[in-house]
């Protein structure tokens, strides 16, 4: 199986190790699922940084959101013999004390800008942290879309009250306004179309609940990108294929004349997260025209399969230069990675529905 | 310990066996959950109807909506010895058939009209079905709101999708207009308030998730009620308390000199379902002022006690005059019925935050 996209040589293209950890304290466990977008020539990355802190053998140490903490985050120590401290054995992702969650990691997004969509400098410090009380535990997976020359984030807004999408818009990366949460909780892949079709924005997102089968992608639309209804699931997951557990949007769809071009992730019961592709109605996107049958890009490579949490290839940043997109992605949720591909390949992939 | 509110000696006011099945073949299993208004100088409830199929030793039915039925309703039958069949054993309110969750009841909603709030005649018919993928699972405990002369609806849609909130309106309770779900899965106890506060309108909704503590009432604002944003918590569960395990709106935010009063439901770790209040700040509903200690309602009667669900009251629906309120409740999810309570007692009885 010969995958319809062409990695980087160079991956990965950015590791922990490269990043400034934003406190004493704390270490970088993971960079990874950057948003991507271009500004004043520059080929822009906001990614995930993921960090937790130095760890000794008698405690479990977590980190989290505290304006009143220089920095404004604060370093939380659990004694490991603590009856009331719960580790979850099936996730490395997070434990519980006093019935409480907390993630082993807390995410920022921070920028990263590059020339050549290959080499990139990373900022020294972290450019949005999350904050107030939906945001303790984080920001996560942040999407990037240009709409009339201001840029919108959406992002996963992670805290003790579960998960929702926030919205900040920028028009210069360096002021930031935040638009409180567009979607509340359990929600997150939110990716908005880069333009109004008919009278309004749209967006595609991910409701999340237990049970089988219905982490599924929804279609939402908008007058003002603020608030936001008329929710509607539109691709479901498949039983027995690659995304039969659960799938959700990628980065912003693209503009192609056949439609609107979407590539998503999947998984599978195994927790293996390949990409897809859908194609919408241009004026319609709640039909869908055609979708992947095969995945068009799968875990195969060392940084794909083995990481912090491994078997996974997850993109929410892509620039489209003519029928060339550039696509960067998390690998094993640890590192970022840059492929290429062509919007006519991928069309050409489609079955048609 | 007193209740603050005054239950009609009358109780129950309606039962299953006063309505009329909507098909051959369904027996009526609960009313309960009514929302309520006024119109035309009479009092309206638009009561939940609780469907399902009459039972055969062999075989498990439940009744689905089905467009292309007769009468817009289909039974379904699955042989008891049929292995792929699972029963919820923890509860008696659904099962699961080739991991697809089925409820064993199907709930529609139906007008009833009275001159003096005690009795009322019942239409004959269904005056609202589930319509549409998302509410293939029947729609639920109806919200009613006069804004400017329309009635909003905001209810329940329950499908294999999860359940999420829908919106009707309505000016003369004979023709509805469907406005989509204004709120994703999980999602529920949407109750709008009566008129804009500065530029916006407010609900009052309930996002559901699994695990302690999650199940909280939340706030939202929206510029045209189609959609919504500015989604933020507004109260928790307290732990060891009446409220403990979860929380949902009731109906409508009351005016009064003193702020937006709101009924609330809550329950414990038992699922014992009691009542309280919330007083909100006038100009900004996301300040919450005073709540209830103690229950202001509890579930002491033998029909709220012992029925489908037992040991709830759960109220969606108020009519206010001057300082009294008729309440109407769904008690152990099976039976409707009614209470008055006086807004300046409820009030004296909160504890101011």
């Amino acid at each position: 199986m010969i995958d319809t996209i062409q990695r980087y040589v160079q991956n990965p293209l950015l590791l922990p190790e490269h990043i400034r950890p934003s406190m004493d304290g704390l270490v970088v466990e993971c960079v990874l699922n950057p948003g991507a977008f271009r500004f004043a020539g520059k080929i822009g990355l906001l990614l995930r940084v993921a960090e937790r802190p130095v760890q000794d053998e008698a405690s479990v140490k977590t980190v989290v959101i505290d304006p009143a903490a220089p920095g404004g985050q604060r370093i939380l120590a659990f004694q490991k013999d603590d009856p009331d401290l719960v580790s979850l054995e099936e996730d490395s992702r997070g434990f519980v004390y006093r019935g409480q969650p907390y993630l082993t990691t807390l995410s920022h997004l921070r920028l990263a800008w590059s020339e050549d969509g290959l080499n990139f400098r990373i900022d020294p410090t972290p450019t949005l942290l999350g904050q107030g009380e939906l945001e303790a535990f984080g920001i996560e997976d942040c999407r990037v879309t240009e709409i009339d020359g201001t840029y919108y984030l959406t992002y996963t807004a992670v805290s003790v009250h579960g998960f929702g999408v926030g919205l900040i818009s920028t028009t210069d990366w360096e002021h930031f306004t935040r638009h409180s949460m567009i979607l509340p909780p359990n929600n997150k892949d939110c990716a908005l179309f880069p333009r109004k079709i008919g009278e309004h924005y749209f967006a595609l997102h991910r409701p999340t609940m237990e049970g089988v089968g219905r982490n599924q992608i929804w279609l939402a639309q908008s007058p003002d990108l603020l608030h936001w209804g008329q929710h509607r699931p539109l691709i479901k997951t498949r039983s027995g294929m690659w995304d039969s557990a659960r799938v959700g949007a990628g980065d912003a769809p693209i503009w192609t004349e056949a439609g609107w071009l979407e590539i998503y992730h999947g998984a599978d019961e195994n927790n293996r997260y390949c990409l897809g592709a859908l194609l919408l109605d241009p004026n319609d996107p709640s039909k869908v025209l055609a979708r992947s049958g095969r995945p068009i890009m799968e875990p195969i490579m060392e940084y794909e399969k083995v990481g912090f949490f491994g078997s996974v290839v997850f993109t929410n940043g892509t620039v489209v230069e003519g029928d060339r997109v550039l696509m960067y992605y998390g690998a094993s949720d640890q590192v970022v990675c840059g492929a290429t591909l062509s919007l006519r390949e991928i069309l050409a992939s489609l079955h048609t529905l």
